[in-house]
């Protein structure tokens, strides 16, 4: 119960400023409107432009009667649309639908359905898609066209026009409105390893929160790890993924270059950053991979490009290789539902850490929990497990910036807030200085003959074996043990299951890891690709159901 | 009217989380246990300590009947305890009264009455003043002594004991409580030039959003005038005007070493700016001037000490000189009722200044509006003046952290507030890239023949005549002219009042000056010292009545 007592009661001419988007943009543009934002390099244009046609876009969604409690879903590539798109619309009021274009066509029809979707706005690459489930969708009332050269391919379908003409076309002043801080602002859909798609929501209470949380704890530290006023960024986590982690409200606010990619291609990314000279991106393990591969063959020096890596675990092995092209790479930590960063693998304010090693470890780490994030480890019984670095449990939190609810999912709900608390589902060990080190997903987490494995852990000691990529390992069951672990290994020719085998025992040998850890040899499966979800994290629940015919 | 459509309904078990002062501790106290909370250097402790004592102080007043809706007025120097009654006290519910020590007993007395204090905690060097008036405080309960000895000298009137033997004696745990985010946390008093003073009030939610953002504000730059996690930060602003500027929050919620320097002494102050290590810090100009004055005698470098000045002004003579002796420094704005940061003197993330004479402008000036605070310089119609950096107009103002109200006083606040946005009654230009100046006081600008003067133009070019230590213009009345202005300078011998005119018609002749703007030589007076406000502002009411005296 909230004590009511002693409220504040303002003069009746008071402004009580609420906590919205448009807030985000006062001193951005203000300050800072002769700021470039560059798509692709081939188009740019500053703040001021953006602040124009953020007007003209809410006029030309107006006349198409998008209004406050509309949703309006885009499907794009990372573009100047995108980012006009992630203001404008929710400060008409209306909810920004943020497509996964990665989902197969029954799950976006599914989930253009479920979020009541009123207006499409689809880039021409997905225009086939949308062609096939058109019908199905009777509600879209309109579809603007996303194109990059004005034209809009024949689509069999009617369109209501191109996305630069009709906001060009427009009229550029547009009063937002004062909204209530409590209002959607945005959803999108988290697709678990069960059932259907689950539409995760967001305020703009939550979204402004979240920035303001999130930059300043990107911002204060002392040393490397740091976001500041004079980067350039540009994200490389689809801006349909989480709001591409929140940063590109972050970028705005703080006035910064920002630079939109387009489609991810590793070529592409490489000489914008060298172009448009970026300092300041995130992304997943996968494509810090293809930016090495690709800075190794051309000689390119990463030096002063500072990378965010969230999605999967950050390897070790892959942050020694980033470091030595000069990139300040360091993980963060977040889900679909929790805003998304609520941890950051920064180094400690107390210094630098003492060794490579120790720099590894903290760079790799789950990290220091960020600012206004209550961030517990608990037991089943929601006690805190003793900072000790080795007692496992379960991440649940508390934040300004956490989804409310699934959309239309009551038991899911409940389920995700039970004591209060949003439940991770992720493992993790808290060390006595507060950074936390996540173990394993709660449904990942292998039980053989009464003892738990970490899958995280072995992958980890698996990607050091010189001539690994990638290493995947699940429990799979076993009539002895209850379960073993089995794990699945991307490598060069020269790397045998025996060979990984033997370099696991030899972490056995130094104490390093438990016996009933390593797979049999018959469960190490050396393969050409291991299978991800949508949006680049490895799919076990596919090599689980793979796994039997496997072995 | 704000639009309802579209409010996003939690889940019934998810925590809606208020923005509340508690949440500022929660990862300070996880990740920063160990770092140091210092007194003068003569005791420090932890801030695990800190945590354990903010419970116990809680108990100990809950033992004194203060509990949800109760007043707590403190009369301290900088202490370790003002630290832990900025946070438990209003994290019980209770508002914690901030008393402003400089003002009279009988000024003391009507705040206090005025606040409806329930307890008072008092340091003993004001013990004389409180049991004086004690009779007049029937509603005050109970008196608590704050003595850096822990001997409580006879005062006269019962005492409920002294404060560290209270803290160290109650029960750690307390359990705070869930608070609506608009409780009321903070009161204090603003005195004007007129009437009583008046009571500003700051929730919750007020304190942290001005904390997020003015530490974003701060963390947030490329190069110089950056606060970061490993500064250590010392108040030189008293901790009972304006909360300290919020810094105090912002340096326990980013785990800063935190110093607490007593009674401003500037032996004191200097020595331990080198025996703490501190690198952050805030002051008035006068305090600048006695620290600058402090390190010439012993010739100390204050190499590395960032140091916002707010209050008044920032003379370019004064920065210029702390900026000779290694301090990076620069100036702040806001004022009581404004949270109280609303702008800061950064340099523009485009770059460094190019000119010395440049970096100067910009340190000393008003600055660029903090993030969220939506900045206006309007004129009487509410239309914001041109960005020219010469039409003046009123500086008005929106954020999240500004006194909805003035305590019992309706038309002063609905005064303060009319039209939806705080009326500063400063009076500034804006410049083309959004900088603001503030050139006058609305009632301190002189009207003199139809032309307006800006005293505080005036002032600054008196200042940086060699061997002037201080200035001050106001509006005298003239049969001619209407008003005239006329100075007030501190100067060494040398300087005679000639000397001020002829070098201000320098000024003049440069076309740097308006010829009415000189005051005649008989108001120009060379004066030992001029009167202050409580705060350690010029008293220009005080002067105003005794100007027709001195021509």
């Amino acid at each position: 119960m909230k004590s009511t007592a002693n409220l504040l009661t303002p003069t009746p001419s008071a402004y009580t400023y609420p906590l919205l988007i448009k807030q985000l943009l006062v001193n951005a543009m203000s300050l800072h409107g002769d700021q470039e934002i560059s798509y692709r390099g081939q188009m740019r244009y500053q703040y001021r432009d953006f602040q124009r046609r953020i007007g003209q876009l809410a006029n030309a969604l107006t006349r198409l009667d998008v209004g406050a409690g509309s949703t309006v879903a885009v499907m794009d590539w990372d573009s100047h649309r995108y980012l006009e798109s992630y203001f404008g619309i929710p400060m008409m009021g209306a909810t920004l639908f943020t497509v996964n274009v990665r989902l197969s066509p029954a799950q976006i029809l599914y989930t253009l359905q479920d979020a009541d979707t009123d207006v499409l706005l689809v880039h021409t690459d997905f225009l086939p898609i949308i062609a096939q489930i058109r019908d199905q969708l009777p509600r879209i009332r309109h579809i603007v066209v996303l194109s990059d050269d004005g034209q809009v391919p024949a689509a069999g379908m009617d369109v209501a026009g191109e996305y630069e003409a009709l906001v060009t076309q427009a009229p550029a002043g547009y009063d937002f409105p004062e909204l209530d801080e409590n209002t959607k602002a945005v959803t999108f859909y988290t697709t678990g390893t069960t059932g259907d798609p689950k539409g995760v929501c967001y305020s703009h209470r939550h979204i402004v929160m979240h920035a303001m949380a999130t930059a300043l704890s990107l911002c204060s530290p002392g040393g490397t790890q740091r976001l500041h006023r004079a980067d350039v960024y540009m994200p490389i986590t689809p801006m349909f993924h989480v709001l591409g982690w929140g940063l590109p409200y972050i970028a705005i606010m703080l006035g910064l270059k920002t630079v939109l990619p387009g489609r991810y291609l590793p070529e592409v990314l490489l000489k914008l950053r060298e172009t448009e000279k970026v300092t300041f991106s995130h992304c997943v393990p996968t494509i810090l991979q293809m930016l090495l591969l690709g800075a190794d063959k051309t000689g390119q020096d990463l030096s002063g490009w500072k990378l965010v890596i969230g999605g999967s675990a950050l390897p070790p092995s892959l942050c020694e290789a980033a470091l030595a092209k000069g990139m300040d790479v360091f993980a963060g930590y977040g889900m679909s539902e929790t805003g998304p960063v609520v941890s950051l693998a920064l180094t400690p304010a107390s210094g630098a850490p003492a060794t490579r090693e120790e720099d590894l470890r903290l760079r790799c780490s789950t990290g220091q929990p960020s600012l206004m994030v209550d961030f517990r480890v608990v037991d089943e019984d929601m006690r805190d497990v003793p900072r000790d670095g080795l007692t496992r449990g379960e991440i649940v939190l508390r934040s300004p910036s956490l989804t409310p609810l699934y959309a239309k999912k009551p038991q899911a709900s409940e389920e995700l807030w039970r004591g209060g608390y949003l439940h991770t589902q992720d493992l993790a060990v808290m060390h006595p200085n507060g950074v936390v080190q996540i173990v394993d997903r709660l449904k990942d987490v292998i039980k053989t003959g009464g003892e738990w494995v970490s899958s995280i852990e072995v992958e980890g000691l698996i990607t050091q074996i010189p001539g690994v990529q990638e290493a995947a390992v699940i429990g799979v069951p076993d009539d002895k043990w209850g379960e073993r672990p089995m794990a699945f290994v991307v490598a060069a020719t020269a790397v045998s299951a025996a060979l990984v085998r033997e370099q696991l025992l030899v972490h056995v040998q130094a104490k390093r890891l438990s016996a009933y850890a390593v797979p049999e040899l018959a469960r190490i499966c050396l393969v050409a690709e291991i299978p991800k979800t949508s949006v680049g994290k490895i799919n076990k629940k596919l090599l689980r159901e793979a796994a039997p015919a496997t072995v």
